[in-house]
């Protein structure tokens, strides 16, 4: 999902996979699977013309996107609370010898 | 909390262990972390006595698996839209060359 929001900032698969230090064929790769998931593409890239060709989102790529944003929040907001009396209840022992995670 | 079922089902870590195809020094061991995450203990054992020792859930370990099984039910009912648009997605070649995930 972070590919696909750094081709649409980007217009591009090359690009997208540099912001996230992916290879490029990495990256193909990845979003040939994709593609491939679905009854439609989620990335259309076009070759060659003016700007040397490109990268898009179809608008299923859009709403494939929207959906597992949407997804993420709903799952965010089911469990706040459990999350918050876990937090609540954690060995803060524990808790500090572990490495953080990313916010 | 499978593991946390069957300890509350079959009183003994051994047992528990067992019913997961888990040896014992796993299951004590799986135990034993869970019990220093919190700032109480999740699983009590009694060592001796009439019965050769055995173990239960705390309050605090009941109270624990009640909120991990809710926090799944939550997360199914906040994504059961969402999952089932993207079923009716997917590439029906795609996800017949799968293998079947457990229901």
């Amino acid at each position: 999902m972070e590919l696909l929001e750094h081709i649409r900032e980007t217009g591009s698969i090359s690009a997208a996979g540099r912001a996230m230090d992916m290879s490029y064929r990495r990256a193909w790769l990845l979003i040939s699977e994709l593609n491939h998931m679905f009854q439609e593409p989620v990335v259309e890239s076009q070759r060659g013309g003016q700007n040397g060709g490109g990268a898009a989102l179809t608008p299923f790529g859009e709403e494939l996107l929207r959906r597992f944003r949407g997804m993420e929040n709903s799952v965010r907001a089911a469990i706040a609370g459990d999350l918050e009396w876990l937090e609540a209840n954690r060995n803060p022992a524990e808790a500090a010898a572990e490495p953080q995670t990313e916010s």
